[in-house]
Formats: structure tokens, sequence, C-alpha cells
């Protein structure tokens, strides 16, 4: 037996008791007559003492050997600490030891092993297994495990099955890139990697399973921004029999309890916004609505002069900033140059400072009087001492522009708290998006998204117009989940398949299963997926996923621990019936 | 809203009350002036009642105008029912209908959705959506899922965390084949799909994370053999700081959790055997125990007299099987022809037929007398009535093929009750197997299992004989789980190494990342992995793991519904800087 307790165990009620623990070397302190060892585990960390006094010369000077992340273990008497430490719960014994064995010596760990670590990120995705030992780390994947199980109990005890399916499935040319898998028992052939388990989930509602979840890889081949991970984990559900509004109440239902059971915060009911209104409110269809700075247009109010910028323009769009009124000329400029960047692509910015005796101080001071101004902080609900920013331009693009200084300002104001949950459904997403290089519409959800009712006439018409039964879950300006109100009639998706531009056949040869499903009484059903990562990080106070993840790529894709990708071997390629053409 | 209740939901209590339903078209019995229609849904059938007198004439024709399997829902009035249905939970109620809506259409289904179905395994597969919605296989999967939520609730109440290890890793040399996926963003590399979390759950431990479990995928690209999946599910554990008592303990209680929560049976606590013990009396190291028929070894009362096939075999071995004694002369040797089928691999068989009267009939009378006979009976616990029958040769061969003639037998009798449950550990396997081709020895279990204390210098005289501190857990018959406490110090794994025929540099090669792990202080750790398709079907009482999964493959490898692996693009191939070399 390696141990009678564990290293966050023991109190003072343990005191006089013989006891036997094993962990790591995490800290010495060497007094000369006295060396303190701290024992950690993942459950905490226990203070150990040697004195000249009461412990014999030899295990004294086998603890000063001790180098850090050793791992032994110790038999010894648990005794009332002089100085209690209240930082940590067994601050309050110390525990003298009487015998102490080396179970394994360590090298000396590149890094320390503290919340604030000298190790920089490269270093410690090498030696993840000595990341994972850091509080911080080790409290996210408690953390996580801690999200998966109480969304696994809340849809188990709502009745949800959770159903496994499969990881072999097949490659379509849809969408983001497959990863594949040669088949060595069928030549040539391959299995792709599901990005999502859609059909799947959608034939389990073909085949009555009613309600359906389950937490799942899924994988997809793309060029990875900052954030993205190869594979990623996602809550997938599905219902049968359900509108939308049976699929918003079942899944604010699930992510009400994680609040409450989680954070411990209780939200009564989760506004509702049109994609429509948090584009015109917010610039952006996953607003973070923990803060004001909302979107005024300003077309009616300053249009009317002989300011050719924004005459030209297709929109004017300000926001509030509050208390910003007291900006230099530099600070103001250098904002300027922040709009300006590439990344946000602004052309400039008109500012209007509400000064704290009610006038008014502009960048168009030339073109509008006090009146004017007064009108446009009426409409961006600025307060004296706030600082009106606008932009003008095509709408999309202003909006987008307008979004991104309204997420910057909130940064630097620090009215992003991480500890406060605000969450959106964002619905009425539109059926369709045009592509603009190639002036066709796709499928903005996937081509299984139903259309609101009574809006079918309109994708002959105007198919930018029409509304899906498509939804977002936004929480604190982040995407944690969506999803839709399947097409369940074949007429219904023919027409679907001939506005995404399949003629019948390449419809068939894509979706055939799924389509020769539905011909045997599919049920109407909808659901909605959440990323597990996203949801657990946002959860979790932070915004990095890669924190929330055990083994994490990098941004190539690779895992610098165990050196993946890697080559191949010659035979291995050979039973494939494969071979490397790197020189094309 | 498409529904007020489930179709397995009303009772009498639901009398007078309007409700309305959604589901299925089970069955129709049109008896002319009345209709009635089974409705179907997850959770139930209900009957549904349309007359001439009390439905309307459009009404009572749309009944009787809906085919099998349509989606309809309905509004009515919930009746008492006059002739009750004891065997279905709302067999004392009926649904009067008032409003009928045809939700989907159905195509007549190619085989009857009822637990006697005329459809055969391949049609069902290819239409596995529509088998899903049979009962068995609806309950199939529901139990599957109950049985993993048990599985989480249990480790995770114990302090088990849930990690998730990636999917896309490094291929490795050693063991099963791996499915390999070529990275686009790293040239000419491969990752590999993991045949376990193996080396990830050591690292986790290296990384402190203590107890750690995981539901998950795992892969294995082998020619399939009847009943095994190319992706399949595992419960993946690992604890820190334990002993091989301490694992046996921990999962004995996870099992037998299960087995109450599950079946409702108590088991105090399981029987342990060692290895070499299974071996010598039921010839197989997953022995099911379920019945007797343990193993006589006759070496020592059968070798005395002139019989040369006993004496110069290096085993005589022999069971009595219940009540067989009756058998005639052609029912003997049909059995004697069963035991000679290739497959058994047996060169003949001695019966001993042990008469009611006390008497001895055997087919060696020649060589031995009655005393022999009845020491035989003795050795092999054979009562009157019964029937000794007695292989000899290489003490391996012919322990299998005496294993083989238990089991069949066993199922000619009935014996292997599903309701029953007999679960035993099985312990000290042997560190290494002798590779018979090749004469090289190799790791059993894998290379990181350890050693029993005090068998390492064992390596270097005597490699077949040291034992290892690994276990199985073996119930009714099958291997459930199995795993080994893990070798944590670098000398013996370094000695280990040698031994399996590793130069330093292909152990470094192949297990660097784990080896320079264990260099920071690797706890002393172990853990178990178990078969979640095998454990389930074992549970649900059926031997073939596919009735429990829901898109199982066929034993090729393919997906019959989706129809993968498929080919891919040319261009996908062109991406991955592959080419298909086909003729070779």
């Amino acid at each position: 037996m390696y141990r009678s307790h564990t290293c966050g165990e023991l109190r003072e009620e343990h005191i006089e008791n013989n006891i036997t623990l094993s962990g790591w070397v995490h800290k010495t302190r060497d007094k000369g007559f006295v060396v303190w060892i701290d024992l950690r585990d993942r459950f905490g960390i226990t203070q150990l003492i040697f004195d000249e006094e009461r412990t014999s010369k030899e295990l004294l000077e086998q603890a000063r050997s001790l180098g850090r992340e050793f791992v032994i273990q110790i038999k010894g008497t648990v005794l009332e600490r002089a100085s209690k430490n209240a930082n940590i719960p067994t601050g309050n014994i110390e525990v003298l030891v009487q015998e102490l064995t080396i179970l394994n010596e360590s090298k000396t760990p590149p890094f320390t092993i503290e919340d604030d670590t000298d190790g920089g990120e490269d270093i410690r995705m090498k030696y993840r297994y000595l990341d994972i030992r850091r509080n911080i780390v080790k409290n996210n994947l408690i953390f996580r495990s801690k999200v998966s199980m109480e969304v696994r109990k809340y849809l188990s005890d709502g009745g949800f099955i959770e159903v496994e399916t499969p990881y072999l499935i097949k490659s379509t040319p849809e969408g983001a890139r497959d990863f594949v898998v040669p088949s060595r028992m069928n030549e040539g052939q391959f299995y792709a990697l599901p990005q999502s388990p859609q059909t799947f989930k959608q034939l389990l509602m073909v085949g009555g399973m009613d309600k359906y979840f389950q937490i799942v890889k899924c994988f997809r081949d793309e060029d990875l921004r900052a954030d993205r991970q190869p594979e990623f984990t996602q809550i997938d559900c599905e219902m049968a029999f359900v509108e939308q509004e049976d699929i918003l109440n079942a899944f604010e239902g699930l992510t009400k309890h994680l609040l409450k059971e989680i954070k411990g915060i209780d939200i009564s009911s989760f506004p509702r916004m049109t994609y429509d209104a948090a584009m015109a409110k917010y610039g952006n269809d996953k607003p973070d609505i923990r803060f004001g700075m909302e979107f005024g247009e300003l077309n009616a109010v300053a249009k009317h002069k002989e300011f050719n910028v924004f005459n030209s323009a297709e929109l004017v769009v300000g926001i509030a900033i509050p208390g910003a009124a007291t900006y230099t000329r530099k600070e103001i400029d250098k904002l300027i140059d922040w709009v300006r960047r590439p990344q946000v692509g602004a052309k400039g910015m008109v500012y209007v400072k509400c000064n704290e005796d009610g006038t008014f101080k502009s960048s168009v001071d030339k073109f509008y009087d006090q009146e004017d101004l007064a009108n446009w902080a009426k409409v961006t609900g600025a307060k004296a001492g706030d600082l009106i920013c606008m932009l003008s331009g095509d709408t999309n693009a202003t909006r987008a522009q307008l979004s991104a200084l309204r997420m910057e300002m909130a940064e630097r104001l620090n009215l992003r708290n991480p500890e406060e949950f605000a969450p959106l459904w964002v619905i009425d997403f539109p059926l369709l998006e045009l592509d603009e290089e190639t002036g066709n519409y796709h499928a903005m959800h996937h081509p299984f998204t139903s259309p609101k009712p009574g809006q079918l006439e309109l994708l002959d018409t105007n198919p930018g117009a029409v509304k899906a039964n498509a939804y977002d879950l936004v929480l604190n300006g982040n995407e944690i989940g969506g999803g839709s109100i399947r097409i369940h009639d074949k007429e219904t998706q023919a027409t679907m398949f001939k506005h995404l531009g399949f003629s019948p056949e390449e419809a068939k040869a894509q979706f055939g299963f799924l389509m020769d499903a539905f011909q045997y009484g599919a049920p109407p059903h909808g659901g909605i997926a959440f990323g597990l990562d996203r949801l657990v990080s946002i959860l979790g106070g932070q915004e990095t996923i890669r924190d929330f993840i055990a083994f994490p790529k990098n941004n190539s894709g690779r895992d610098v621990m165990i050196d993946a990708p890697a080559p191949i071997d010659k035979e291995q390629l050979k039973e494939l019936r494969l071979q490397l053409n790197l020189e094309s």
C-alpha cells in the first residue's frame, strides 16, 4: 500500500496518527537544524518535517539529498503545525517523517512546476506531462471532466440516449476538408474521419431513437487559425418530433444547469435576438452582451449636410465609448490608426467628444452643428464624458469594422468580465449565403436545414432573404452551440438541392443513403451541437481552448510532445497501396 | 408542439384527457366498421381507434389509407379499452382519434419492424436505420448507453477524472497494424489512429492525474475475425501509487456495481486463479466457470499400462461430461469426429462410460481394468451416468483441444446460462510469450508490464517462466478486461527492452517520449482496460457485439449502409501528396 491518505487530506483531527503518504517533492527548505519538504500530489500539498532533535542523522541527510520532483513515499506522524498556513487546507498540520523511500528519481524539470512557471508555451507543450502537474492545467482538465459529466447526467436524466457513431466513415466533398484513412482491406479506398456525426444523428432519428446525444471527437483538416484544433470535441444532440421552440427550451435547460452546477449562477431565461437584429445592433452574429456600446444607425441624422464621406456611404454607424471624452488628440489618432489596420480595414473614423459641460467637439465640426452632434449622441446613447466613434461605408464591412472596435474597446476598458455570463440565442439565420467569388448560394448551416414556414417560395425570387429554422447559442461573444430544424420531407429537400446547384444525380451520389433513409418515414427532427472545448474554456473564465485540452496540437497540427505526424515505413505504405508523391 | 405524451405514457389516469401523439404506424387492423392502429415511438405503442359511430367518414378513410411506417400526428381522447392487453403498459387504454396529420409517408420497408423480423443480417445492415426501430436493437443501444453512464458515474464518484486523449497520434511498428491518416499540412507524414491510449494514460500518471479513465474509441487494422470490429470502444483506466491488489479491488468494485445496478445481481467477491491454474484446470486463460467439467490430469493413473498412445504423450487429461454415459456408439463416434476436426485438431479420443451400476466401459478396456477406470473417474470427478472424455499429446495443444470440447459440450448441454454471471480474475500471467516462428520472446501484455517482484533475474535463465503483474477479468468465458502494473523505473525498463530484442536506439526511436517522461519522476502506476462492446453484450445476455453497436462494420471492414470505405477524388489525393499503386 503506497499511501494511507492523499497529500490533500490530513487535518487537525489526524494529529498523532501514523500515516503513509506518497507524492512529488515540490519544494525543500533547509534551515540547517530543520528541513521542510512540501510533498505534492493531485489532491494537495502536505508539509513534511525532519529535524535534528527528532530525526536520525541518516534520514535528515536523505531528506537533504532529494531533488525537485523526486517521487517519494514517507511514513510518519501527524503533528500540529507551529506556524499555521491558512492558504492550504492541510495548513494546520505537518508530518514528522520516520521513514522515507525514494520511489523514483527525477532529472531537474525544464521549467518550474508552479502556477507562475518560468516555462514558455513551446517547452511546456513538449513536456506537457510536466505541465499537467501544474495546478492550473490539472484543474482545467478536472474542470473539463466535471462539465462533461454534468452534461451527460442532465441529458441522460432527460431521456437522451448516448449513442456512439462510427469514426471510420465516408468522405464527402462538401464543406471543410476531411481527414482520410486508407483502407488496407479495401484496396484503393479510403475512410474519412467525421467532421461531425450529422448524418448519423439524423439516421438515428429516422431509426426512432427520439432523443440522442454524444460527446464525440470530430475532425477537420483545415489550415489552422490560432486556437483551432484539427481534432475537437462536440456535444452532439438531436431530437425527433420537435419544433425550434422545443430545442431552444431543452438546451437552454442544459446550459442553465451547467451555469448553476458549475458556476453557481442562476439565469432565469436567455434573451433571444434575430440574426438581423444582432447584425444591426452589434455588427456580429455572436454579440457579447455583457456590456453596452450598442450600434446607433446614424444615416437619418448624418446624411443631410455637405459631408461627402457620409453622404456617399451605405451606412453611417457609431458607438459611444464610455468615459473616453478625455482622450487626447494623440490617443484618438492611435485609435484611428487601429481601425485603419488591415485586420480591421476601416478607411477612417469620425469622432465626437461629449464634454461634461453638455457641449460637443467633433472631427467634423466644419459640417455639423451642436444640434446635429446632440442628435448623434441621442442615437448612440452617448452620455456626457463619452466618446462617439463613427464609421461609414458598405453596410456589411462597416458593421464588421465597428464590431471589431467595440470588442477592442471592451477589452481596453475591462468590460469583459470572465466571471459574468451572458448567454443569448441568435435565431432566424439566413438559409443561404452568397459565395462572393462564384456568385452561387450555399447553405449557411448545412443542406438539411429547413427554411422557416412559408418562405420556401422566396427561394426563387430572393434567395438571400430566406430565413432558416437555425439558431446559435452565444455565450460572452462566443458561439458555443448551433443547430437547426432539419428538412424531413423529400420535396423540400429536392427544392433545396436544386437551389444549392446540385443535380439530382450529384445529390444522390453525395447524400444518397440519407435521402434513401428519408423515404422510410423520417420524423420531423432537429438538433444542436456544442463545441465542448470552447464551452469549457468560457465556463472556466478563459478564452484559450488549448489550456483545456490534455494533449493539444500546435498551429501546424503537430503534437510536439510525441512528434506526430511522422513518416511511416515503406512497408506500411506498400500494404496500403500508396506511394508518396512529394515532387509534384 | 408535436405531442403532449409519448406512445408509452398513457394510463387509466389519463382517461377522458385530450392528448396529442406522434409516431409510426406500426400495425393496422381493419374490421370494416372499426379500424385500430398501433402507433409506435421509442417509448412504446398506443392503440388508436377509428369507428363508424364516432369517427367521420373522411377520417376513417384517411386512417385506412395509412401504410406501414407512415409518420403521423393525432389528436384524440383517451378511452378505457374494452378488451385490455396486459402485455403492454398502455394496454388498458386506447385513443379515439379526432384529427390525423400525416407528417411523412413511407415506402414499404424491406423487412418487417418486428422482434421476429423477416429480414436477414445483410439487408438489416444496409437499412440499419430501420433495424434500429426494432425493439431488440433499440433496447440494446439504450442498454449500452445505460452501462456507459453507470461506468462514468461510478468512476467519477471514486475520484477518477475522464481525460480525452488525442486520436491523431503517431504510428508505432509494434503490435497490431495501425490505421494511418496522411497529413496535408505536414507533407509526406502520417498520423495514426490509437490502438489504445496506453502511452497517453501513462503520461497522465507521470503528469500526476492520479486516477484517470476514458471511454474511448480504439482502432486496429487487423484482418477481421468474426465479431471483431476495426473500431471498438474501450473503458480505459489508470491509477498512480497502486499495487496489483489496489487495481483488482477498484475494478472488482466497478464490475460489482454494474452487475448490481444493471442486472440486480450481488456477488460478494470475485474468485482469483493463476494463469497456470486456469490452463491446468480449463485449458484456457479465460475459463467459463459457470459450470464444472474441470480437467483431471491423468498422467499418474494412465501411463502405467501397455497403451502407447498415453505412454508417449506429454499429457493425458480428461473431463467428465454429466449424464453422457448413455451416448450410443454412433453419438460417441460423432464426438470423436468433432474433436478431430481441423479447427480442434485432436488425433483421437479415449472415452469411459460410468455406468449407473458402478461399472465402467471404455474404449481402452484392452489395456485398463475396472480399478484403473475407477481411478480416472475419481480424478475427473465423474459420477455414475457421466462420460469421461480423454485426450492426450503435447501439453499446450491437448489442453486447447480439451477446452474446445468442454465448451462445445457446455453449449450442447445448455450449461451456459446467459443470465448467470461468473466473474473471475486470472492473475500471474507470463511476462513473455515465445514466438514459435522466430524463436524470440515478446511481451505478452505490452513492453511496459512489470515482472512480479524478485523475478527480474529469471529473465536471463528462464524467460518463459517469469510471471508478470498482469491480470485479466474474465466473465462467462470472455476476457472483458485486462491490465498490468507498469514498469516505472528506467533500469527495469532497459532490462525489459534488452530481453525483447530492442537495441537502446530502437527503444528510443519507438518509445522515446515515454522513456523521456519516465526520467522526470514517474510514480508507480498500473491500469486496466475493458472492452465495452464485449462487456455490454455479455451483460445483455448475448454474445454478438455487433448487436450492441449502432452502425457496425462487416467482416471486410465495410459499412454497407453508407458504402464506406470508398474511392476519393484525385484532387484530394494530390493535396495529400499521395498516389495509388494498385498494380504492384
